[in-house]
């Protein structure tokens, strides 16, 4: 297992290993960025695929409004956020924001919503990535989801060995996703304005049909849907950290880079799908769509925009797998989630946070069968509740710290928490029915958990703290007594009584006899070997060791008070191989769980390894290990006990 | 957890309390011949499955010609097996005739090949109990799997609760199976031979078409097929041992009526779906389309009928579930499979075996997604070898013994083993692509794994003798040079360390140190309390404790000699709630399994109980479970040291 495992992920890195690299906007923009600028990939299908079967071929004309609507609600965003950055110049994630501005609970359901969405985030990304494979090469469709699976494996792999922080790497698909989506954007249009294209019949026919009137609440659903093009905006303002000095101004330019670039293809794709007529929600993309009319279909730059739209959602799904396992052990450490998410792993990883996405969200893949368009509702309302309970914690801040011009500075807080809240309620609302009722059962639930891990931690540290003043002592002899469970004689056996042997010279070997045969050939042996120490004998009705056990130490007057320390010492088998271990009866285990359950009784194991390669002749190869040969021989005694070798000879004859 | 179990499977049995009962003829034809007996529920169906799409109307000419050549090989089955029956009056299975004439692999082979046919017996009857069902309600269809897998989960319950010797509850369906079907064979053939009737068009026309020419592969796939009626025949002869005496008498009786009664329904059936001209293949079984024309579609006695197919299936079922474990028992006390399917659980049955059954059979279920015609393929190869294997074991023992009459046995036995064989050649040939080949890939694997095991068995019993006369004895001073690992110094570690006390006077406590504050803070403490014991620091480059532990041991001038055993001591928490556990950086339990992989590391666990109803205030209550209250307050220092009490003041200033 180990030697996979290092395979696998490498060798383990030192703890100095650890090292930030610092982005320069160049390179900051592409990892911060991806997310969102990926997100356009789904965002104007999903937009179309409410518009579509209602309004027909009017659905083009709207699809510019929601558009317009969208980059209205993100530019509000980018105000806001600029300021978050200002204030957080060591990142301002929106828990973090909340929970030092707005409280527990609060931060608690940031925390909540944006693990969820994180999840989320690598379900869908990776589906979308494997979408744009299928539009390309339509006969993989039917293995959409092991597909999907793999990617994300990879993914766990890749970050697992540490990949986090190679922003060379990354920086380039973004690049390259932005350069050819220009490219396709660019020609698009002037292959319609200037050459005068006409759509493709196979695509307009698809929607000759209806043209219902609209209403309000098909924009708003429209709209909705939309805002998952809003995704991963606040990513700039999470990682100002890791930005060179001057921190704040770089992330600020990102931001407003980043503002420019989704207005830009966010709209230039709205755009393109309309003059190029495309259909919605079947088993080709959009962008594929358009990029199959503008470059022509299976020419080689439309081979090339599907695999970069790829790349730029795998990078997208990537960045979670970065930002979800920090979280986490942010979360962690403030005791809201189990310990071993604030621990890094071998490769300086959070191991187990980044495990916990990759089932979620393979999970969640599995369950939606890789249809993307039923994960993206769950998406947005994670997305929204962050986006206000940040924007939220700025306007209490801003109202706290009162800082110079702090009153115009809330007042741009307070408009961008007031509209995202009430995009909020609008997602949930029209959305309520196509799922997001799930994450607005899954949310609460999140929060509940943590608060509850959070009150088993505060428990465990009151009962741990020395403050109790409390300094329990115990009775030497009650603890030199020691009891060994015995089944039958064995080497094992003899190992453990000749250790206990030394720590004590009360020792009681206990056998719960459930076979008479078993237990005659035990006393018989017990005798033949002269083991020396008391062997009390149980009949037992039920087939297990366990209880008759503790019943003799508690009952057999075996201590005097309840505050005395027992010890029970137990043989340990240790196979090499490690399915060995399985076909061992877990007793000594189930022995050891059992009685630790228990306030006061101790438990030795003894190890006794099973070679793998054991032959008769080798027993030498143990014995090699021991210096002085002759000292085997000895009774089961200790070596610095007398009467040890003439013992021996009794034995040998 | 504990509680959930109980109310599931029930209060442990006393070993006291396990009976066997004992059948006469009257109880003992429905229990062991339920799963020969339904078979017949779909071998027709298979027959006709092959030949309709060739043969089209003729194909009811020649399935009586299957079945009569089927019903031939029947009748020789049971002449070899009523001399098995005589020679193995304690129960003469495949598996250990073969093992007792023909040796180790052949018994392995039967019975690798007898524990994939029992797990296939399960899925198969419950998968066409549900048939049944859903041919009487067609609207069930969707559901087939997880109403298999439900009934599967029932009978697991109820074999786990140890219903298995409770014959009265088990002959009823039988019983009533067999009346019915003979009832509706008997109407069936009167209302057409008498009252002329004439099957209905909506049948007929299904298959006007085709009548390609019968060929002998044609007509040896239809055989093949078939041959799945014979399952379940050896059963009489397992169970010899469970009759009244005269035991053999009894069990030769039965297997002659179970003879007479798969001739008459078998033969029965298929003479009722030539004149009936049922379809196979289709939604509803081929029975259920007799029953429908016979009695009358949606009559009562119809539901009636499918009703009896049903239970008799789940009986069928069941039977494998109260021989499977019993055969792997056997398997596994001959050291051929994991130890823990030879133990019998709380209720006296044997649990491991019967929840892998379970599973296994359900995961079957759902890969072939509840469909019968694929997995029966599988089914019958194993039967026949295990017959063959049976047969040719029982040739050997003639050969050997040199019985009276030996000559004309062995040629029965030997003619029986004959047969088999061809068909199993046949089958495996003719069924290969359909699902024959994983079988002939499963059960070598199979046979491989029951050998790796029993040579690991071996091995552990070679390396635990006591001939090897190797008694391993140890310096006390080294064992009594314990370790306690510390984090930080809290309640637990105190009491550890206290604990440790007792045993030893040369306990040294191990930081692993990771973050210079922690490490400060320890000290510091370390210094307040007064702990009284060396404290060593080691920095550490990787984030984790165990490795630089071990290395401290072995390296650091810790003992002399590699033949010395040391301790480490470790506190083990242990929450009441057991979810409680999880939350508790896993630590403890990971120095204890990696440590006791060494040889010479022996590991004590100090429990520390972390209440859950724990409050500031009831530190009394634990106090409560001590006696002397004053004690408590002690130094880190055992009762019977004297200097306790002034220490004490010390501290409570």
């Amino acid at each position: 297992m180990e030697k996979i495992k290092r395979k696998v992920i490498g060798e383990p890195l030192k703890s100095s290993q650890i090292k930030h690299e610092k982005f320069s906007i160049f390179r900051g923009l592409p990892i911060l960025s991806s997310d969102a600028i990926s997100s356009v990939a789904y965002a104007c299908e999903e937009i179309l695929i409410v518009l579509i079967p209602v309004m027909g071929i009017l659905s083009y004309k709207y699809l510019l409004h929601v558009t317009f609507a969208i980059i209205a609600l993100l530019c509000i965003l980018i105000f806001s956020y600029r300021q978050t950055i200002d204030s957080y110049p060591n990142g301002g994630g929106s828990y973090i924001v909340s929970r030092e501005n707005l409280g527990v609970m609060p931060s608690l359901l940031a925390g909540a919503s944006l693990t969820t969405d994180y999840i989320l985030t690598v379900a869908v990304s990776s589906t979308a990535g494997v979408a744009a494979i299928t539009s390309a090469f339509p006969s993989l469709l039917e293995f959409r989801v092991p597909l999907t699976l793999l990617i994300i494996l990879i993914m766990t792999i890749g970050n697992l060995r540490g990949i986090r922080d190679s922003a060379k790497i990354f920086s380039i698909p973004t690049y390259f996703f932005l350069f050819i989506t220009l490219l396709m954007i660019g020609v698009g249009i002037i292959k319609y304005l200037i050459f005068g294209y006409v759509p493709t019949e196979a695509v307009k026919t698809q929607m000759a049909s209806t043209a219902g009137d609209m209403t309000l609440f098909l924009f708003l659903r429209a709209f909705a849907a939309g805002c998952t093009a809003l995704t991963g905006i606040e990513a700039v303002s999470d990682g100002v950290a890791n930005f060179k000095a001057p921190a704040t101004k770089n992330a600020k330019r990102v931001l407003g880079l980043l503002f420019a670039i989704v207005v830009i293809i966010f709209g230039g794709v709205s755009y393109l799908s309309t003059i190029y007529h495309t259909s919605a929600g079947g088993d080709r993309t959009v962008i594929s769509q358009i990029a199959g009319q503008v470059f022509g279909q299976n020419s080689i730059l439309f081979f090339v925009m599907q695999f970069a739209t790829t790349l730029i959602l795998i990078m997208a799904a990537n960045t979670a797998f970065s930002d979800f396992p920090l979280l986490l052990s942010f979360i962690a450490r403030d005791g809201f989630a189990p310990r071993q998410f604030a621990k890094r792993g071998d490769r300086l990883s959070f191991s187990n946070g980044i495990i916990l996405l990759a089932v979620s969200a393979s999970i969640l893949v599995i369950i939606f069968k890789g249809e993307n368009h039923l994960m993206l509702p769950l998406y947005a309302i994670g997305v929204f509740i962050s986006f206000t309970l940040s924007q939220s914690g700025m306007v209490m801040r801003w109202v706290r710290t009162k800082a110079p011009g702090w009153r115009h500075k809330a007042f741009i807080n307070g408009f961008g928490a007031t509209i995202t809240f009430i995009t909020l309620i609008v997602i949930s609302f029209v959305k309520f029915q196509h799922g997001a009722w799930v994450v607005i059962i899954l949310i609460p639930s999140v929060m509940l958990v943590m608060k509850r891990i959070k009150r088993h931690y505060t428990k465990v540290a009151r009962q741990l703290s020395l403050d109790n003043n409390y300094f329990p002592v115990f009775n030497s002899n009650a603890a030199k007594r020691f009891i060994v469970p015995v089944g039958s004689l064995n080497e094992a056996v003899i190992k453990t009584i000749n250790y206990a042997k030394c720590l004590s010279d009360d020792i009681t070997a206990f056998h719960a006899s459930t076979d008479e045969e078993e237990t005659a050939r035990l006393k018989e042996k017990w005798d033949k070997y002269e083991m020396g120490i008391p062997l009390v004998i149980r009949t037992v009705d039920y087939r297990e060791v366990v209880n008759p056990l503790v019943e003799f130490i508690e009952n057999g007057n075996f201590r005097q008070s309840k505050k005395d320390m027992v010890t029970v010492v137990i043989p340990q088998f240790n196979a090499e191989k490690w399915w060995g271990n399985i076909l061992h009866n877990q007793t000594a285990m189930f022995l050891r769980t059992t009685l630790l359950k228990r306030r006061n009784i101790a438990v030795i194991s003894v190890p006794f390894i099973i070679e793998n390669d054991y032959a008769s002749g080798n027993m030498e190869k143990v014995m090699e290990e021991y210096t002085d040969k002759d000292c085997f021989k000895a009774k089961n005694n200790c070596c610095d006990k007398q009467d040890e070798t003439q013992e021996t000879n009794k034995l040998n004859n």
